[in-house]
């Protein structure tokens, strides 16, 4: 596998293209970003943090039953994917309020929901990612209604998935967001990444945050918060 | 019937008690707020215009069997209507695309849709009625599933009628907004206005916007376009 030319970079990863055009390598950076790019900053190991943790945790999905982009680790801070076709709709699941829904709702942050939270959020910088519902998504022509329906179930089984493992390190999963992707086939797949940088993953005992909020609010610890959850992450998985 | 003290006193209208309990009195004003309140104004017969083609309309839907609020209209500024709970969501109908959302979306006004768009947003002035999803409202225990969905059914054939009802006028139904609210026994019916402070209708011909948006952008004949729909209306429905 050789690495060929930057195709994308983002806010806290680059993309790069291979000598397979169906994959690509994933590069994870430790810049820092958060309120739409207004704030920006450098977290000593979050890249590194952030591909190991992503790479257990898309394995863990992968032997059960979730399709992911994953196919290997390549070294500290890149891994080898499938090339999909970003679906521009951040699936965002909560369990709890907290963030943007619990200022947008006018509500405290930690209220355990009693039903799952879906939000579709519209991937596009310029506009802030907003907010959407279906109907928009649809109107857009990001995805369509059949489509939104197999991503819904998808982000829930995942949802499911990872509030199980992450109880298991004594964490609350209290919301995460994914990107969903298309292949060449167009079966629609689990892309990007899931880290503290995408989570919020509180400790159960102490309610202590263990994620980007600790960037975003300046609550220091940051790098800590990160290695914090990749080493019961592999405590966990016994790796 | 006797009209009693005053319950409420929002941007557009005001509510008072009446001696029956399960009925209230709603007085048109001449007040147009737009912007969440930030922009304050006053609109010469709009309280008129409002009340009268408020009337017209909620007995043409009653005709066609969606249950409303409306029991009568008292006087030039006011009508006696069934008192509801209201649901705290505003039911927003797009046909084309305009106003917050074609903002959100990052989209030029005036695009028909494919779909019919159905937006909820949680009606909360402190809030800014913030857009919401059924999660949400269920969340924030505005309504249950089952209940959004007997919401939806209720609006989507309310434009259908409307779009029709318009459409006579020579007019397009580009978007609107519906307040729904609960009776005694709890059944879900059609409560508020609909009138040009709630509706986006456009002259097919001219595209002339014969609404609140001539409030809101300064516009001018502002009070003409109110008087405009009544006269289109009155025709349309032989009165
Ligand atoms: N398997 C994949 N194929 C193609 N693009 C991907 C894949 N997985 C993630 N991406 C995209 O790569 C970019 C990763 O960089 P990131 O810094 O997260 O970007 P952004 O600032 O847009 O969030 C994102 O735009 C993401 O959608
Ligand atoms: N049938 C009804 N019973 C009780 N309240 C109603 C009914 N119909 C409308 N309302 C409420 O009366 C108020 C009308 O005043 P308005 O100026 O439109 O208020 P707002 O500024 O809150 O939009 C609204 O709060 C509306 O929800
Ligand atoms: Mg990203
Ligand atoms: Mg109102």
């Amino acid at each position: 596998m050789t690495k060929g030319a930057m195709l994308y970079e983002g806010k806290a990863k680059q993309v790069f293209a291979t000598d397979n055009p169906e994959q690509v390598v994933v590069r994870f950076k430790d810049d820092a970003t958060a309120f739409n790019a207004q704030k920006r900053g450098n977290v000593d190991l979050k890249g590194e943090m952030n591909n190991a943790i992503t790479t257990l945790i898309f394995e863990y999905l992968n032997e059960r039953g979730i399709q992911t982009h994953f196919i290997k680790k390549l070294d500290e801070r890149e891994q080898l994917v499938v090339k999909v076709d970003i679906i521009p709709l951040e699936m965002v699941v909560r369990n709890y309020s907290a963030g943007s829904m619990a200022q947008r709702l006018g509500v405290e942050e930690g209220i355990k929901s009693p039903v799952t939270i879906f939000d579709i959020c519209y991937k596009k910088d310029e506009l802030g990612d907003p907010l959407i519902n279906d109907h928009h998504a649809v109107f857009l022509g990001a995805a369509t209604y059949e489509e939104l329906k197999d991503m819904y179930t998808l982000t829930a089984r995942i949802n499911e998935i990872l509030i199980e493992l992450f109880d298991k390190m004594n964490i609350i999963l209290v919301d995460f967001k994914i990107e969903l992707g298309k292949t060449a086939d167009g079966t629609i797949i689990l892309a990007d990444e899931i880290s503290p940088d995408t989570c919020r993953l509180w400790d159960k005992d102490t309610m202590k945050k263990l994620d980007k909020d600790r960037f975003r609010r300046d609550l220091g610890e940051v790098t800590e918060a990160y290695v914090e959850i990749y080493e019961r992450l592999k405590k966990v998985l016994d790796k």
